[in-house]
Parts: structure tokens; sequence; C-alpha cells
């Protein structure tokens, strides 16, 4: 029986710190968020609004032509209830700017040109507001590499790191990210009716017990075979965990041999 | 005496190894990359043309408006002289696209977002080409924070970042990269006129020599005063390699307290 249920109240005030704490030993006091109107930037952003104060807050909404009118007024009903600073940018100029020259791009590259075109805007916005990008990648993202490098995945800080997406849900929940966000099926929301459980394949339930197991509690593959899940299952998220490694570490910089002076 | 001569032929065998290694350990066999015009790329380009063969070697000229001619025509005399293959794409419609919106935005925020637009196109080539971004920072510059997080410092892969800028030019300089490359003052070219050595307010010859003393020898900032570098300079230099830390460091993610499952 594996039970990812957290304590909520310490994990809260775990988050919280860990926020307000980062921010000002950097010299800061602000910070600068994206808000998909999805449940994990909802939920950063509500953790940065207790850490920092609403007006220390600014949450952009940064929709691509494609992108769906819900999660634009989804983030809007969460912007409305927190009380955070807010500013709504549409990236489709940048984003078309590039594919006017590459227009047989498939909507890997679109996608990926997208989330990178966020970021821009949002170091953009750091700078002129004075706040650190804070970000949102869940545990079950970052261990399946399911994000883009350089794009979502680059912020200066991110509270959720160490919560599985099922997790997520649940602190959400707890602390009143609206029902509309919280319920609704997960999506990048990169092109029309794109799921995050289509993506993968699998639903996060399923790959969060599997990914406790492998990863929190070390079992090898076989040990998650015996334990209840299907042998298929277990080798490609292996796989898929080995893969994406290069995007949790820093790129690979050449090392001289000491024959040189440094 | 602080000598930073490198050996010439171990250097660019270890750097061109290293290339080739990690291109194929991932599964490629081609490189793409930025040619600006400088030293640094140019040399990068180089060692990949070697490592992987020049057809094999995508480099891109990304020019802004306000970049000049002359970054465009040396990176077209290394091209040729490589044989590399390339593609000409200019950024100025993304990164205006942008400041529309902004239009009173300073040349810091317009110079980041510049390069930031060259890693989304890149990243952009690096699935279309199917090969590996590989960078040009080198090691005066990662120290110094001198770059753009997510910008020119965004890439798979880099040879130069064990090199001090002088190496790099005594290195270039040994590989026949044309000598109107090595020669000229080095520039970010993000506006008119900019030089490094104006930016940063010293020259590298001078800095790379202190860097040698604090980074690979161990001194502290009063064994490098004695050793003769002006005490005002020591501790800028100290202070910007301790303040661009976040730089050359994951970003920071939030670590629950074990009560949690995980």
């Amino acid at each position: 029986m594996i039970d990812l249920a957290i304590d909520v109240e310490l994990t809260q005030e775990t988050l919280v710190s860990f926020i307000y704490n980062e921010i000002t030993h950097a010299g800061f006091s602000r910070a600068v968020l994206g808000l998909s109107g999805g449940v994990d930037s909802a939920l950063s952003c509500t953790l940065a609004a207790e850490a920092l104060g609403a007006d220390n807050v600014l949450a952009l909404r940064m929709p691509y032509k494609t992108s769906s009118q819900d999660s634009l007024d989804h983030a809007q009903i969460l912007i409305d209830q927190l009380g955070v600073q807010s500013m709504t940018y549409p990236i489709t100029d940048m984003v078309d700017a590039l594919y006017a020259s590459f227009p047989d791009a498939n909507r890997l590259r679109r996608g990926n040109a997208m989330a990178r075109a966020r970021m821009i805007v949002l170091y953009d916005q750091s700078e002129a507001f004075r706040g650190l990008v804070v970000g949102a990648g869940n545990k079950t993202e970052i261990l399946l590499g399911y994000s883009t490098l350089f794009g979502d995945s680059a912020y200066a800080l991110n509270p959720l790191g160490d919560l599985y997406k099922t997790q997520v849900w649940q602190l959400a929940r707890a602390l009143g990210v609206p029902a509309a966000i919280v319920d609704k099926p997960p999506s990048a929301d990169l092109w029309a009716g794109q799921t995050d459980e289509a993506d993968l394949g699998f639903s996060y339930a399923e790959v969060d017990r599997l990914l406790y197991l492998l990863v929190d509690q070390g079992y090898n593959p076989e040990a998650c075979v015996a334990a209840g899940f299907e042998a298929d299952f277990v080798a490609s998220v292996v796989q898929r965990i080995q893969r994406n490694h290069f995007k949790r570490v820093m790129p690979l910089i050449a090392k001289l041999p000491k024959r040189n002076p440094n």
C-alpha cells in the first residue's frame, strides 16, 4: 500500500519559508511567475503570495494564439482571488516571427519555442519588476523530463520540485486553489486538446506511485514488478528517467589536463 | 611570474575528443552552434568541425538589426574556411516583437533578450538538424558571470569552459582562426560600440592572471594583493565571482522534510 499523502501544514510552512528565505537572502523581496492556468503554477503563486505578500508578486499570463480561453480565465480567477499584481503578454508575435522562417516545423519544435519565449518574457519582467523568477516544476515532471529545457524549467527557485503531481493536487486543494484549476485534466496547452496523461501514456496517480518506489524507496525495477507494476511500464519509466538526466544537471564543460596551468 | 600559456597540441586533442565522445555517447553525430563573429565561437566551431567533420556542424549567424556588419562578415570567413554547414537567421523580429510592448526597456534587458532569442533559434535548429548545441563560454566569462543565463550560457556541452580568454586567443591563433577574428577587441556586440573590456572595467590579460591565482592556485585576496594586484581590483573580482555563483549552479529546488513520504 503506497500512500503519498503529505502533511499539508508542515509542507506549506516549509515551502513558504523556502520562498521567503531564498528571495531575501539573494537581496530581493519580490517574485515573478508565469500563470498557465494549471495547478502547478497556481500553487506556486499561492505560496509566493503568502511568503512575500500579494503586492510583491507579479503573475504573468502569456497566451499563444492557440492557448485555450479556459487557461486564461482560470489564471485570472487565481489572480483575483490572491490579489497579486498581474500582466498579460501574448507570445504569439515572438513565436510566429521564428516560424515565419520555418513554416514546416512540427509541434514539438513549436511547443518548445513557446515555453522558451515565456522564459524570455519572465526574465525580462524579472529585471523590470526586480523580482526573482519562481518556477513550478513538480517532482514527477522533473524526473520524467516532461518539460522544456531553458523554457519552463528555467527559474531562480522552485518550491514544488519535491512534490509529486498528486501531492501538488493535495496541497493545492488544501490551500484553496479554485476547483476549476485543481479538477481539470492537466495539460501543457501547447496545442489544442493536448493533455499530459495522453502525452505520457499513463496517469499521474499510477506513475507517482512507481516513482516513489524507484526514487524514494530505492526499489530496483524487478522489485517494482514484484510490487504489482507491469514490467513494460516500469521499463519505460526507468528509461525516461535516465534519458532525461541531462535536463537535471548543468551542461557538460570540458576539463583540461593538469599539464596546463589551470 | 604568472604564465598562462597552454600546451596547444594536448589541449586541442583533449577538446576534440571531448566533443566527439560526448556527442556520440549521447547518441548523436552532429553539432549546432552560434557564430557571433568573435573568437570564442570561432574556436568552438573549429574544434567541432575537427571532431565531427565539417558536414556534421551547422553554424548559425543570428544578427540583430544593430549587430555590426563586421561580426557577420567575420563569421562568414570562418564558415568558408572550415566548410561547415551554415544558416543566417536574423533575430530582429523576435526581439522587436517583445519590445513593441516594452518600448522603454533599457539595453541590459534588450541584450539579454537577444542572447535568449539566439538560444531559442539554436535549440530549434538542434531539433531540426538532430545535433547537440555546442557552447563557447570561456573560463573567464563563466567565473565573472559575464553571460546571459539561459542565453549564451545555455548549451548541451562546452569545450571552452576551462580555458581563460587569453588561452582561447592562444589556441585560436594556433588552430588557424583568421586574424580578423582573433585580433579584434572582444565584444558581445549587443549594442553599438560595446566592448567586453569597457563593460568589465579591466583587461582580460589582467583579470586572467588574477583569476588564475584566486581559482587555480587558491590564493586568498590578501595573497593576491601581496602578489602585486590592486586591492580594489581584487575585491571587485572576488565579489563578481560570488555574486554570479547562481549562474554556475542548478536552480534552487525546495526539499521537503522527511515526515512526508518522499
